[in-house]
């Protein structure tokens, strides 16, 4: 009995393990290809697995995307959860910024194509909004609390503004760079356009700043250097965008 | 000769509207049912007009799509050309927002989906980056003729950075919208959010008004009001977006 119980956890865990090496390189995947030209045919292949064992894990793709999905949820609320046993500090808003910023990088592939994934997974459809919705309302506590600790100066409407503002530009950001020709599913060396993703963010706040994060905003607007984003949008050279999609076969 | 010419004006008269009738109607059917969902065979029957005919005018809809964002271009960028005898005054900013909002209404289609123009319309793909720079830098002429003015303060970088914060947030707000559930290409009932749009850029402005543009900022929020969209946004009950699609079918 001892031994049976020590082999069925193996095993479990074993399952536990594929079913996470099977997200990760999904994620990797969908991110630097597109999601809308992998297959899960593809994913099986490059894990050097049958097809029939990754459909032990995972009925298809949109069931893949759903539990990655999940996850991001999941870990993006948690992120963003406030200190329990103190006021926020300027610190906070820094990290808060890194951490977003590369959650945004790490699932760009979820808002990259966010119609076709609306259009084409019911769970996702269903998730989306629920988690723009949560997102939301702790931007909103957490900005309520910069304003209690006397690190910001907003009203209501304002918070309220600012945080869709800031929805906006931050799930759009990549896909931004891609319309613009700054990024292409195929090249991950532009990464330095994705962390301009942070400035934004600065520029959007700026003017709200006061006390001790006042000061921090201008010390990293000094750090962050001037900006070759907008020489390089506004060329009248521009040359045109690549194809993102190299490959629109959508077999699963 | 004399009757001969007659013929051929009226008959160029006749080609130039049948013409700008195809041109208003796709314009129309692509904003209220989605471009991917209307092929040239719906736009011929709605007009009472032979496919044969149509083909004469647009070759496939592409061409049509292109005709529509030369249009878009066109006028947009002659909205926001500067008056060339005088300086710029806190009715323009009024203005400007107003024709902005509405160009973005009425060309809705060409944001709503932009990833999928830019994958199957060759001429959206080179036309597309390269008009956003022209906006964009027409847009940096507006911003420092509002500076030169005394109406904004703002730097150089701050004014870029205002640039793409808006270009994002105006390009992006329909698609927000039916991303959120606030929208959906059946129903034109929810102008009142497009509106909205006004709402977030006076915001993303307003830190750096000055002087009479202060003051029709403060009287623009007072008329502006309350917003029910963040608590729409945010609230827990909030309900999955409808299927944005209704045929997806893309017979030309």
């Amino acid at each position: 009995m001892h031994e049976l119980n020590g082999y069925f956890r193996m095993s479990q865990t074993k399952t536990l393990k594929t079913k996470e090496r099977i997200l990760q390189l999904s994620l990797q995947l969908f991110n630097e290809r597109g999601e809308r030209s992998v297959t899960t045919n593809h994913i099986a292949a490059e894990l050097g697995m049958s097809p029939g064992n990754l459909y032990y894990h995972f009925r298809n793709k949109n069931e893949i995307i759903k539990e990655l999905m999940e996850q991001y949820q999941h870990q993006t609320l948690e992120m963003l959860a406030l200190p329990d046993d103190r006021a926020l500090d300027a610190n906070d808003k820094v990290h808060y910024f890194q951490v977003l910023s590369s959650q945004l990088w790490a699932y760009r592939f979820l808002h990259r194509d966010v119609y076709h994934l609306v259009e084409n997974n019911e769970d996702f459809r269903k998730m989306y909004p629920r988690f723009a919705g949560q997102v939301m309302q702790q931007g909103q506590k957490i900005y309520k609390g910069f304003v209690n600790a006397g690190l910001m100066d907003m009203t209501d409407s304002e918070i309220e503004a600012l945080i869709i503002n800031l929805w906006i530009v931050l799930t759009n950001w990549t896909n931004f760079l891609y319309m613009s020709g700054h990024l292409t599913d195929s090249n991950t060396l532009e990464e330095k356009w994705v962390w301009q993703a942070l400035r934004q963010m600065v520029f959007l706040e700026g003017a709200y700043l006061r006390g001790e994060s006042r000061q921090t905003y201008e010390g990293l607007l000094n750090s962050l250097g001037s900006s070759e984003l907008f020489a390089s949008l506004s060329s009248a050279k521009n040359t045109e965008v690549e194809s993102p999609i190299q490959n629109i076969s959508e077999t699963r």
